[in-house]
């Protein structure tokens, strides 16, 4: 029961996060929404909002580097699971209504300078995003320098969409990034395999 | 002088904007690092907060489009163009502490869903950006339907790395991406004059 209230109020944080950043959530909107007593809070995060924010980003980013780990290990290729990864996405963010999005994101860019620990798990999370994504592109023959650009400009491309798909209610600027993204991995992988 | 303080009140909307987005910033701020009066803000906007945020939105966005149309126009290839774009705003960010960052991103991120006229300007703005992007491509003969989704990418990449260096509070991976779409760009272009 404890564990559920718990459990309820990061859900709500993460998915109100997503759509509106640290200073756009209220902790009586999450308490209201989680339906949790207005005394749990503190309880369960004796470090108020910081800490529920911290907690709520963390569960998703795991959550983001599983799916991203487990699409690019099932593919067989990094073009066609970076491809695949960022088609998924848009897919949630429609079904969303478009307020899911990327978990760290709105909070960077909502001025979370602040929270020390919430700025580590930011930096986190791009950076094993971003060695994911170098590490498939190295394990399929590409020069690790290269991977290392390439990878960065995947993830900045996938963060970006998202913001453009937000500012549009569409899925088509995600949709078409990820088939450009596709292309760009291929001409780079055969360049790699022709030398 | 009237002309003064409205200038100063939307300069400085503008800057906190980028910086903290429309929940992040309040009216008392704007006023105070306006060096405005109190009753200043009515007088002037008499829509309010969202009539301000508007306004600086608008200036700031008109300000990009410039720089971008300019840096396009003056250089030899939309590959150098890009890279020095994004290279020129790496060192606005340094300068400006990591305040600097996109005009739009962090109004939209941060949830003005509610406000029509501002997500129609951020709709306009990409509309414009990448529209340019676009036409540069296929000025230097590359095929519209892949300057399209190029041009997209390139957009997505450079507000997507905006983020990332905000959450490093360093301007190596804008550095990076400029150089990797470079890359991308120039061999897209020899591709296309291949055939």
């Amino acid at each position: 029961m404890t564990a559920t209230t718990r459990e309820r109020m990061i859900e709500t944080a993460a998915r109100l996060l997503q759509h509106r950043g640290y200073h756009g959530i209220s902790l009586n909107e999450i308490l209201t929404e989680a339906n949790a007593p207005r005394g749990s809070l503190y309880f369960h995060f004796p470090g108020g909002k910081d800490q529920l924010v911290l907690e709520a980003t963390r569960s998703t980013v795991a959550l983001t580097t599983e799916f991203l780990r487990t699409k690019l290990s099932s593919s067989k290729s990094p073009a066609t699971a970076v491809r695949a990864f960022i088609e998924e996405t848009a897919r949630m963010m429609e079904a969303s209504d478009y307020t899911f999005g990327c978990p760290v994101a709105p909070v960077i860019l909502d001025g979370a300078e602040g929270v020390a620990e919430l700025e580590q798990v930011c930096r986190q999370a791009f950076e094993e995003w971003v060695g994911l994504i170098r590490d498939a592109l190295v394990a399929a023959g590409m020069a690790p320098a290269r991977a290392d650009t390439l990878a960065l400009m995947i993830e900045a491309s996938h963060e970006g969409s998202f913001l453009i798909c937000r500012a549009y209610r569409d899925t088509a600027p995600l949709m078409k990034v990820a088939r450009e993204l596709e292309t760009v991995i291929h001409t780079a992988l055969s360049e790699a395999a022709a030398r």
